[in-house]
């Protein structure tokens, strides 16, 4: 057991993240933005994660050794669900591992490959006649001749002609659309970048991607620092609201963090920022005012509506966002003051309304974020889950770092998976599922979420479970996780009562909001053809155990439902790729249907019906 | 005899002008850029320019009597050619006095009735719904539902939708083509402003227009402060490339006079500059290049290559114009070097490529900008006619202002027309074209431009005029314009041969290009339909006279030659009066053919040729 960091690369993405030691490979590729296909759930039974571990392959499991030939095992090959880290890795993650088949070929080729490849920066290196009598045209005139009509800003007016006279009229042109915003001397046009960042309220992902083929030249994480200020939007909105200078607090918060990120991105990449032209934002809608600068407070009250909807193309130098001074900051298009730009991400990165419908995408969060396709239409809803998936609000709750309970397993006792091996500090968002899904099973908890004393429970459950569960010192029902040994630092954790109704709210919350979603349509969930499960935590949680409490459709065959991990940077990426694709993005915005669900009459009585856990 | 200014007001055009006494009510209309139509060329006998002197009307002359009933010269009819202003005067232009028939029409319909104004800026006022739990559509959408799409800038996203929510979702949008550049408190559609600005290397003319109904409410203008840094453009391109900040200090200078226009216009006029959204630029090459900080020393040295052809909307805020911060700047686009965005403005506000063809537009000048349409076909030339027209390297030689000769007549005896009837101080463009027409026609002076002595005078000259042909002290053939009086402090005026070889050089230059651009489509002179003399200088020349001696061509009809004054400040009026002409003029820019005239070998045998002067 040990609590430290090792690098795993993958490859041919080229994506490289530091993780504890004993998380699974699929787990780290999640965390890299990379989506393994499992459809057994992780279970090792489907041999569908297939990868091909080129260093620091570890012994194969049971499962591996039936899933591959020797030949096959001593070439590396594991299951990605199986492998755990204990060394630096290099993995190579064949197309066919990754979710999604054909669809996912596609978004790979774009993030990856040159095909799709076409974006709103433009490099063209020229080398134009120099003015002579018999042909006195224009300098810029002969520029365009070459590269197409642009227009320029004052700035660039002074500074182009004398540019192009100085380089004895050659160079490389740069145009953002149709602005011509750089002249550069000599042939760049090899060096033309991009960045893509998903601003998340507690955590922000960037990579910096070339943009002649695509290729993503280095990604990293930092955790949001408006945190600080908040663990949620409505404390930020709030802050920004009631502080004097609270929203410029803000907005340098996040800008400053985003500029130390540009300029890791540049280090780690080996490139310089003047060559970065454009920076893609996708995040939700307040995270998105807050980037810009613009008043968030109407997101705080009813009706929550946003200040804009459409995306923007803004000054980079305006942003105060540290690339080529003349670069441009595309912002997402957002749906609502709750379904926002990252929202729009993921819903261009998994080409949801190309998929088999009705597909149902859900962002599991703080805020829940529902959109279905159905028959060409697109509906876009959030529902205030609680902040119980991030561990808040739950007695012994933390975020999924370091020393927390991810995975429960209750097998005659008590059997914990707890992130880095170390002993368990308390219980983040899948294991609570994991909890709540098993005590529904061996019944020590009735499908109104009551927790059963013990002279209640069935009688086929273990007593060693039965036995957990007790009164604790303030007379409440709690369900012991952990007891306690006397001699360690770490007191022992309980789920009580009261942290099961938090689940139940979280999870009827959203459950509800896709039972609306669905109605409205007049589709039942067992109709629904996809679910995408979509961000950073929804990797992590277990199908089975998500649909047994209720968060997941139960009755939807758990091969349908799909992992497809941090779309929102995915679509940032493919706005800063491919003007076509930014298009797309805003026309489904366009399209999508904002469905208010608090103010619909039936919300109140479906978000009750759907606290009852489901029937087995 | 009175060296008094007056002021003369045109209506229903509302254009006022401060004049000396004497000048005709013609040469009132030119300095307000009104153009008055005079086939007879001022002689009083074609009886076009008929005008109403509301106030302040003389007693009529011989050939008015002769043009109007009793009644009709009770009511204040009169020739414009013949009435001089000794009052302040209101006088009433019908639209059949001015130049162009329905052509004129559609033009003066444009600068100063609705039917064709459709502005770049438009303002709408909004009355929005509040948003809603039903309706919580984000601020900006529920305006751009109203109004259109639209671009914004940091600065607007931040600022608009709070405004927005202030206002209680009404206010006065503010549009400049798709960008969102405002947004009013209250009602101000109707506070809609833009102006208009010539900037000629001399004198620079705004006017300021109403975009509701495309009024102008207020005309002046200034001498262009960079004079001081040299006369002709030359000399300015030549101190912005030796000083180390002089393309800076010719900007501010124009800059600086320009913001302080804008500021008596608003004064006049009795509006804010905040309301004036946008601001249209029309000058030659070299002015819009200083205008815009612009290097502009290409344009002083072979192959004299401007920096950039197409007309740019830039940013007030940049450009440092005092209008509304957020509105915007039109620099017309230009055809060459020295063929620029005023020929371009004049072009589009002749409609020359709608005009009965073939025509030509010369502006008469330093340089002669020469502009043909034929057949479909536009072709622009300029030509380095020299300084003479406006009385540089002439020995007695002025600007046309108070004290210069403008008018000569040779009948029997010298007769001269003084500007403010002073005693003459010197001769300026117009008096010099005639005084050599005249001696050509009586005799004096050859065809090839030799001042004949008087043993040499032809038999038929009338003796004193064949006595002041002399030998001076210098013993140079001079023609004696004035005797010394021994009282007076002004010194005895004369005409030198080289004078005359000035002339020569001058006309012979513009003749040369106009020959060279008709040559170029296989015309003649004759073949003119249409010969449209425009800008301030042109509109005081007797059309006779310039083609005496061959200025103009001499073989056309010389009711087909039509003043058409100030026709870039005209242009500049419609391109901030509509966006389809301003689209207009940038298809005329990019269609027409720059012809450079000095790299054709026929053009220096042509401009010898065309220093002769024609034949009788």
């Amino acid at each position: 057991m040990s609590d430290s960091q090792h690098r795993v690369t993958f490859q041919p993405q080229g994506r490289a993240v530091s993780v504890l030691e004993g998380t699974t490979i699929l787990e780290a590729a999640a965390i890299a933005s990379l989506v393994i296909d499992t459809p057994c759930g992780g279970a090792g039974t489907c041999g569908k994660c297939r990868v091909q571990v080129a260093q620091g392959a570890t012994e194969p499991s049971d499962a591996e050794r039936k899933a591959f030939t020797v030949a096959e095992l001593a070439d590396g090959w594991r299951l990605a669900c199986q492998t755990r880290v204990d060394g630096d890795m290099v993995i190579h993650v064949p197309t066919g591992s990754l979710f999604g088949g054909d669809h996912q070929i596609a978004r790979d080729s774009a993030v990856g490959g040159p095909s799709e490849v076409q974006p709103a920066i433009r490099k063209v290196y020229v080398e134009l006649p120099a003015p002579t009598l018999e042909d006195p045209r224009p300098d810029l005139l002969r520029l365009e001749e070459k590269i197409g009509s642009f227009n320029v800003d004052v700035a660039m007016l002074r500074h182009a002609p004398g540019q192009l006279r100085q380089q004895g009229y050659k160079g490389t042109a740069v145009l953002s659309d149709h602005q011509l915003i750089d002249l550069e001397v000599g042939d760049t046009t090899q060096r033309c970048f991009g960045v893509a960042i998903d601003i998340g309220t507690t955590t922000m992902v960037a990579s910096v991607l070339n943009l002649c083929n695509g290729r993503e030249l280095a990604i990293m994480s930092r955790i949001n620092p408006q945190v600080s200020f908040g663990d949620d939007v409505l404390s930020r909105i709030q802050h920004s609201a009631s502080c004097p200078h609270g929203l410029e607090e803000l907005r340098q918060a996040v800008v400053h963090e985003i500029a130390g990120m540009v300029r890791a991105l540049c280090d780690e990449a080996g490139i310089d920022a003047r060559f970065i032209y454009e920076a893609a934002f996708a995040g939700n809608t307040t995270m998105q005012h807050l980037l810009c600068g613009v008043d968030p407070s109407p997101l705080g009250a009813v009706p929550f509506a946003p200040a804009y909807a459409r995306g923007m193309l803004l000054s980079a130098r305006d942003m105060e966002i540290p690339i080529n001074p003349h670069g441009m900051c595309y912002v997402f298009p957002v749906i609502g003051g709750f379904v926002g730009g990252d929202t729009v991400a993921g819903m261009l990165a998994t080409r949801i309304d190309e998929l088999e419908g009705p597909v149902l995408m859900v962002d599991i969060g703080t805020n829940g974020e529902i959109v279905l396709a159905h028959d060409g239409e697109l509906f876009g809803a959030s529902t205030a889950a609680g902040p119980a998936f991030e561990g808040a609000r739950i007695s012994c709750g933390m975020r999924g770092t370091r020393g927390a309970i991810e995975k429960v397993l209750l097998d005659g006792d008590v059997h914990l998976g707890v992130i880095g091996n170390v002993p368990p500090m308390g219980i983040c968002g899948s294991g609570l599922i994991d909890l709540a899904a098993e005590m529904l099973r061996v019944g020590i908890v009735s499908r109104e979420g009551r927790l059963l004393p013990t002279d209640e429970s069935p009688a086929d459950v273990p007593p060693a479970l039965a036995d957990r569960v007790r009164a604790d010192d303030n007379g409440n029902t709690v369900f012991v996780l952990t007891e306690p040994d006397g001699g360690t630092t770490h007191k022992p954790l309980s789920l009580t009562q009261r942290d099961i109704r938090e689940l139940q709210l979280g999870s009827g919350a959203i459950r509800a909001g896709i039972s609306m979603l669905l109605r409205k349509v007049g589709l039942r969930p067992a109709d629904l053809k996809t679910i995408l499960i979509a961000g950073g935590f929804g990797s992590f949680i277990r199908r089975g155990n998500a649909q047994r409490i209720g968060l997941l459709p139960p009755d939807v065959d758990h091969k349908r439902i799909h992992y497809v991990g941090n779309v929102s940077l995915a679509g940032a990426q493919w706005a800063v790729l491919s003007l076509e694709a930014r298009k797309h993005g805003e026309e489904l915005a366009r399209r999508t249907r904002h469905v208010e669900l608090s103010v619909d009459g039936d919300f109140q009585a479906e978000f009750a019906e759907a606290m009852i856990f489901p029937e087995r």
